[in-house]
């Protein structure tokens, strides 16, 4: 089993970056197995990850910040460390659909999805015989309009308790509160299943479908405040035809949104996304 | 060379259609190649195409409307006939952007694209190299907000002076009035650089790039009143990262501009395509 | 609940087949909901899908071989009958790799996949829980060079007992004896992790590996005594690079096979496949 | 105008490789535009594709070579210098299918193609009007079983003339010799009209419509001894079904080799492909 440090780093573009970045990572004896990095030229900016094998590698991790912090302030760099043998710990939100919560649930349990998943939580029971299936504790929370806040107040504790990094919406078909969603900024995922900014909000199939697009779409893609406004982390699209009636295009959704919403997650938990702005950059 | 008659109907769905239209064509002696129906549930509505060879067909095609009538009457249908042998006169309108205006040459130049091209129309001088290339009269007509009214009564006429049949607006820069639209009710196709409804109006690789989508788009549809808003015939998609700049999208957008757009040029020029409210059944 | 008939015909091309088929139908007061016909021109055969609502349909199906019987005879033409309330019994072939397995228990249990499932085989007992947890039996024969026929015969026995329609070998990896296959002529599918014809055989993944293509594929395709030689029903392809290594592969490719392998054994229980010659039509 | 050094290089993997390149353009005073390396597990192998600004590069180039030769010594690497300002000298190769030919061209014409077409060869005069519009030489030599070495000798010595780096078979329907072969290794590349390694050899298409596939493709690849065996470059697949005849493969086929051809003749041009072994490495 790979175990690797992983940084993420965005900071104003100029010369001797890369030169810089690598000379500390060799200096301190590290072996690096990826290296990739990207300029925004728009915005100026450098974006990297790196990802380095820590046998070998001469420093501890917790030292990282008090060694590596001087050269990221002279950078003016934003950054975050990663470890590969870290498993994020992951919640699964989910209303009624749960294909893609079993979807997840069954690449997690293969070892493809690399997390930690402490619970599910919905406002559903239906779901439920699944979490039990692979051993996952699944919290049922009714949601409706008088109770939402004092629902997501519960929501959050439970999420506090069990220590998690990254919110899973999985076709949870609940609109989540501003304030919710300031507690995990840039750590909730959501998919919606329509080729975003096409057929924003409820109904998209119905939409897609009204308005005789010959492809349907789903979009993975961080929660903010503006409903279905986050920054896009994949997409995907399926063919379809006048042959293809409304239940047609929810069946192909179904099979674009369990791939897409994967891919988001894993490319989450392996630190390979950096958000800037409202893009992202995926280093896949 | 195959000569063929192309019958496209719709009608309120019943029993015995097919059993009609069929037993119709074998009455006269046709030898069915191609036939397709498809049955709109929500509208209740059936949509039909049916190609049958000439060779041995016992009767003259002028007759056609004269005894099929009292049939399509009977059924309330609406209905269009073609034949093979006729190629529809189509007329190319192009600004600076150039590439589907030169790849829809070549593909009638090669025998793919079964049209007439009369004529190329510009409010540009740049593209004439190609209509000379071609052999194809190449009107420019410049087109600002004073002469709008006027620069389209001229092109109107130029169109009807050459037995335009179809108008195909390849990557033409200028919106045309609902006056000029309704001198080729559902004969206008314009080719759209993004997946509608996603980005409609100006610049959408621009809008594209801003919001961070992960795939782009090109839409070829009829021309209505509202802007971006026709029926679609045909749509495609390409995959972009961010390590594609703007020009990138640009670059990939105009490849699938000139498929989408060529595809959809070529069903309409041989009768597969049935239009019925905001949607379009293509009969390939 | 749709409740109607399919046919499904091949016969030589000639005219009047709509209209005697069409006329057959409308006859006996059915209301036809899908017809599709098509004319291979090499073969000079024409195939047919045919299928009305039986509400209102004036013949009892057991009657109709002895009322379109001669019909047929006439037009010389091979045909099955179908009804949409009969769901096909299919048995599920499995060895280690289950994902195709755990995805066409659930396409079937949420109603997706329109079959019923008797029995799961294996020569393992690796996938026997996802058997348990949507309460299928799973009975596990081991199968070895020495006991292979046995084994097969055993295999045989139960899919006759359990009146077995189809045989879906869901990344089974034991080679069928030609014994084997007479039995379910036509009527076994299997999934091939590769773009067929390339990577016949053994491992496939890797042999796309070295060779260094741009993509991989899966094939869903009936089984035949010539190994990955039978007729296609459903290919996909997915973008690979050089980042991907030999578990990327292998990760893409299995989102692939369930994609595919699920098609294919959805048109089959559909009845929209015909198989001729080598090749098959697909009507969707 | 983008005035770039591009390094392309490959050497055994080990610590401070990362370090060592960057650290050496940085000590240069250059600006790293783009920096990507990829690290081949299996073959414990490191390449890598770096580009930075010339401006302010404080090194002529012409003694690039001197000052990282030690370096790349050390290394023991492989390594290639370009210059974004040079564009690359290419030969087109067509027979008697011009859609390459004139896709290419355009291509060029309009400045997306950034290199430099001196001549055209082909065995036949069909495309020259092509040649004549976009103003280039256009060589015809007759190949047959009897002159071909002769016909390679001149073709070798007008390729010579024109001081041609890249070799490019737009559909040119004759097998080079070994010998012809062996003047350009690794620059000369063909566009096949399948998705190898499926189809090789002659009629791809018709083989494809025999075997029944429901995808066809095509691949760009380098030209080694074996026929259709050297390392792909680039893969493209567009869907077909029952309903597409043999003519409607190739007119799909059109499109999609135009596009897979001309990426890989794009790549090559702006150095973003490295070779190693069978398989290439694409930094785009």
């Amino acid at each position: 089993m790979k175990n690797s440090a992983i940084l993420l780093l965005q900071c104003p573009d100029q010369k001797g970056l890369n030169a810089a970045l690598a000379e500390f990572i060799y200096k301190h004896d590290g072996n690096i197995l990826h290296y990739e990095q990207h300029v925004d030229k728009e915005e100026g900016l450098f974006l990297a990850r790196i990802e380095w094998d820590l046998a070998g590698f001469r420093m501890e991790l917790k030292d990282f910040p008090r060694e590596f912090g001087p050269i990221a302030e002279r950078l003016r760099a934003k950054w975050d460390l990663a470890q590969s043998a870290h498993k994020p710990r992951v919640a699964l939100l989910v209303s009624k659909y749960d294909h893609c919560l079993v979807d997840l649930l069954y690449r997690w349990h293969s070892g493809e999805l690399r997390c930690e998943i402490p619970l599910i939580l919905s406002n559903h029971t239906d779901a439920k015989r699944h979490a039990d299936f692979y051993g996952i504790p699944y919290h049922v929370i009714a949601v409706s309009k008088e109770n939402k806040a004092e629902a997501e107040r519960r929501q959050l504790e439970l999420l506090r308790e069990n220590g998690v990094e990254l919110v899973v919406l999985a076709r949870y078909m609940q609109v989540l509160s501003a304030e919710f969603i300031r507690h995990y900024p840039n750590r909730i995922i959501n998919i919606h299943h329509s080729f975003l900014p096409a057929f924003i909000g409820a109904k998209p199939h119905h939409q897609a479908f009204e308005r005789g697009v010959k492809l349907i779409g789903a979009t993975a893609h961080y929660v903010t405040e503006v409903l279905d406004d986050g920054p896009i982390i994949e997409q995907g699209v399926a063919r379809i035809s006048h042959r293809d009636e409304l239940e047609d295009l929810v069946a192909k959704g179904r099979d674009l949104e369990k791939v897409v919403l994967s891919k988001a997650v894993g490319w989450h938990a392996e630190s390979r996304i950096i958000l800037h702005g409202k893009k992202t950059v995926i280093f896949d």
